[in-house]
């Protein structure tokens, strides 16, 4: 069975994974620091980079493993809400999206399909996160489905007891005010056996596996 | 530039990585227990299998990522020495050998290239490490070259300073005897920046990056 997975999910010392407002010029709110430390580049291999083989590097590099789908929350796809007016707007990424795979943008507001020439396609999805996770399978041609935030969309899935992996970063910075992946999750880490690991960098990974 | 990579190369707490005397029975001597928590099943992917995902895991998934091309020792090919007298040895991999890309087998001895359907090739090379790498790097196809081992063959190459690249991974038993990765490197260290994590498991993982 496939699994359902969230990777590379940062988490600041008082538990915020993203910033409160979304902006055009600031698509993450004010939560740039969470990222300071994240190495996108090597989300399809550590290979990819001519710099050293960390362990963070190598966390960083699960990302793509076996997935066939992603699922994204519309905040992730873009800064807009309500019915879509712009239909220039593909996407933060261009025309370059770093998925490869189908995503469903989970949205209230139906819009037509995306497809991309390298491989990405965003359909535009009004489900609850059963019925998203059943529409997922089908796009995912066997693989597994990541789960790809923002914070509220996720939390929505943990909520459902629907994820099976989430690789949780907690990077030691203090945000102040932002969206948790927890709010009213009370007892959520109950469902899953978790491994901490704590890299040179100060970041600690933590593996968290729904137990069966 | 590709790099010279090692991975999952175990180390014992007195310093060996095989057991001695290799036999068709004992293919890593009586070193069984250092492998005793390698998951080798995980190698092209922590997606393969259907276990948690774990810091260990996703280390070992690091084995493929961008890799075009192996050199190894004769003594992982297989336990004869000295001319090749039985053609029927194919490998103690069978029919699928796991490498997937070519191979480079290093030997005194020359047999005929052995090609497998999976994308293995076993290529018979008398030739010392530098010869052995530019040869390794016309095979690669623009990708890394990972040293597979055995232990001695990878000390000829961090010896001669062709090495970018170690995984080690430290296994908390003694062996008493054995084959070590270090014998007369004395000082090899101080050519790396190496990161150290210590996983649920109990190993140590160290991640060797050549300083530039």
């Amino acid at each position: 069975m496939s699994k359902v997975r969230v990777h590379n999910l940062n988490i600041s010392l008082d538990g915020f994974s993203a910033g409160g407002t979304v902006t055009v010029d600031e698509p993450i709110g004010h939560a740039r620091d969470l990222f300071s430390r994240f190495d996108g580049r090597v989300i399809e291999g550590v290979h990819t980079v001519d710099d050293p083989i960390t362990a963070d590097r190598a966390f960083y590099s699960l990302w793509g493993q076996g997935i066939g789908v992603e699922i994204m929350g519309r905040k992730k796809f873009g800064p807009q809400s309500g019915p879509w007016t712009d239909d220039e707007w593909i996407g933060w990424w261009g025309a370059e999206p770093p998925f490869k795979t189908p995503v469903i943008v989970l949205t209230h507001h139906e819009r037509e399909t995306l497809t991309f020439e390298n491989g990405t396609s965003f359909h535009f999805v009004d489900a609850a996160p059963e019925e998203a996770i059943a529409q997922a399978r089908e796009l995912a041609d066997g693989g597994d489905i990541r789960l790809g935030g923002g914070p509220s969309s996720i939390r929505q899935f943990l909520d459902a007891d629907l994820v099976d992996f989430v690789h949780l970063v907690t990077v030691p910075i203090v945000l102040g005010s932002g969206v948790s992946v927890f709010d009213g999750g009370r007892d959520v880490h109950d469902r899953f056996d978790i491994e901490s690991v704590t890299t040179a960098s100060g970041l600690t990974h933590q593996f968290w596996n729904r137990r069966r």
